[in-house]
């Protein structure tokens, strides 16, 4: 078995040893057979690999996340955000025991950025999702841990190709919305989903710059009891605010709908309406269109991130440009000669 | 007189040749003594050096610049952006006359990279604003032409340097919105006027994504004859819309203001909204702070894309990207291993 782009060949029966004592070492060749099988316990081996930071680990979740594109399993992924307190947990816990009920088996990551601080700020604790995590045909993964998002961006895209490989057709990636995480999200799944409740006034303030723009369905939850009625404010204002945009380039016309996540209301229309996105964006091309943009995205991005991260890790350019940033914040050089100077000093110090 | 940020002196009396035969010399101290006093003629030169890509011009450029920006005078910097056909011009002849009027300079310039092809879309004609052209306390230029809108933008916050030098204390950067122009002009100015005009339903579509969001006052132009009562329902549709969004950390709250550019009609009120717009960021120290940030992003932007262009001008190292991006989207390489092989390609290219 030779793969020539990461000029190494694959031995099946390289032993790969997981830190925990009790772990017997398993075979690359059986973590490749165990995700096939859909493999629950080889599944999370081998996303504890992805995860990694060791290079022997790397070298090997290189191999597997190879093997899996290679197999390009169907799958649909759902991109969930919503701000704290909105009940994301119940939301996707209700709808992903409808999506389970239809013969579908469901992966649940999370991108939460924050949680690097406070580990486990996201589902940490599986029990939030009480129904999806006694059910076997869901698999519930953490946030992975990185110091920095275009790292658990790209530790969520791998856990989802072998979730995807493993048989799991689909996956949601949700987020809280910390920083640029509702772009990572955006940029990893088919469909977006925005999770709102009812509110007046003030309440109904407080969305994200750019992120009702991404939004392809707007769900208002908590539509139940005394907030019925708000909530039917809530999805006319929304309604009318997204007529005021751009149509999108998927034709996709946004749709706002009210659901109860705990009283089961609405959900299953979600879900149809998310398979109404599937359906046509199948069929228009939108879908293929939109996830070979999204590796360019993450290759445009990473190449850029690591680029400038390669000069700025080194002390003295580093302290060259807070130097530069000072004199620009004091008026002595204009932001444009200020990046002259600095790519000089950065083609004397490296170039050939 | 030293200049020791741009390892250069300055001799007042070096002498600039402009290559119109009929312009004799002018000595770079005659420039800055010109433009001090408010010279029109003087400060055309200057910023025709500021436009040039000759070394020359740009090494005596760079002085000017030097120069203007240690006078530190105070100004206002408004955006104006909407899309064509919303009566632009018109709106920006009737506003600056108000401003001159009230005993301001007003300096109109404008970003429109598609004026690069088809040179002179914007401003090409100043009888566009008949009024405006004729005032000796106005002064309009023309987009300057550039291979890129960064380099449209340096030369415009340059060009806007210079006229706040030589006294126009009051700045208009307009943009027709094609490609990232809103948002630079958004990182150019202290205030960002969205034009809109009233129509129903279909027509009230189209706002590009993110600058409903950038837009610190709305302007419903043209609301007078029959479109007044469609003016007034753009006004409750866009002032609804507004409050589902985040309030701007300047403290403002954006607001939507109907007028008639033609009847001379709510332009007075949008200029006193402008100026409210000004005391709460002055006093609130929003305008510094977003000035020095703007100064920051210029900085960082320009750094970020001249280091990219760095290696992607050389032939090899753009192919290989080009490559690598080919089997990204044949699915032989991962987006992030072929991150890894396109720096290991710059390395060993051109480190020491």
């Amino acid at each position: 078995m030779a793969n020539k782009e990461n000029n190494i060949s694959i031995n099946p029966n390289a032993q790969v040893i997981f830190n925990r004592k009790k772990s017997a070492p398993i075979s690359v060749g059986d973590l490749m057979i165990g995700i096939e099988k859909g493999d629950r316990y080889i599944l999370s081996k081998a996303i504890t690999l992805v995860e990694s930071n060791q290079i022997e680990d790397q070298s090997i979740a290189n191999q597997l996340i190879d093997f899996c594109i290679n197999k390009k399993p169907e799958s649909l992924r759902i991109g969930i955000t919503g701000t704290p307190g909105v009940g994301k947990s119940t939301f996707i816990d209700t709808l992903g025991t409808q999506i389970i009920n239809e013969n579908h088996k469901l992966a649940v990551l999370a991108i939460d950025p924050s949680s690097n601080i406070s580990r486990g700020s996201i589902l940490g604790d599986k029990t939030r999702m009480e129904r999806l995590s006694m059910n076997l045909n869901a698999y519930i993964r953490p946030t992975p841990s990185a110091d920095n998002l275009g790292g658990v961006a790209r530790k969520t895209r791998e856990t989802m190709i072998l979730c995807e490989a493993a048989g799991f057709d689909t996956i949601i990636i949700e987020t809280v919305g910390v920083g640029q995480s509702e772009t990572a999200v955006y940029q990893l799944t088919d469909v977006f989903l925005l999770i709102l409740q009812p509110g007046a006034g003030d309440e109904l303030q407080g969305i994200k710059r750019g992120i009702m723009e991404m939004a392809d369905i707007l769900a208002i939850n908590k539509a139940d009891g005394e907030r019925l009625s708000m909530a039917k404010f809530a999805k006319a204002a929304y309604t009318s605010a997204l007529h005021l945009f751009q149509p999108k380039t998927s034709n996709w016309i946004p749709k706002v709908l009210t659901c109860s996540s705990t009283e089961e209301n609405g959900i299953l229309d979600i879900w149809n309406t998310i398979q109404s996105f599937q359906n046509l964006t199948i069929a228009n091309n939108y879908k293929i269109n939109k996830r070979n943009h999204q590796k360019l995205y993450w290759f445009e991005e990473t190449f850029q991130n690591k680029l400038l991260n390669f000069y700025l890790e080194n002390k003295e350019i580093a302290d060259y440009k807070e130097e530069l940033e000072m004199k620009i914040l004091a008026d002595t050089v204009t932001p444009f000669l200020a990046v002259d100077k600095l790519l000089q000093k950065i083609i004397d110090k490296y170039q050939k």
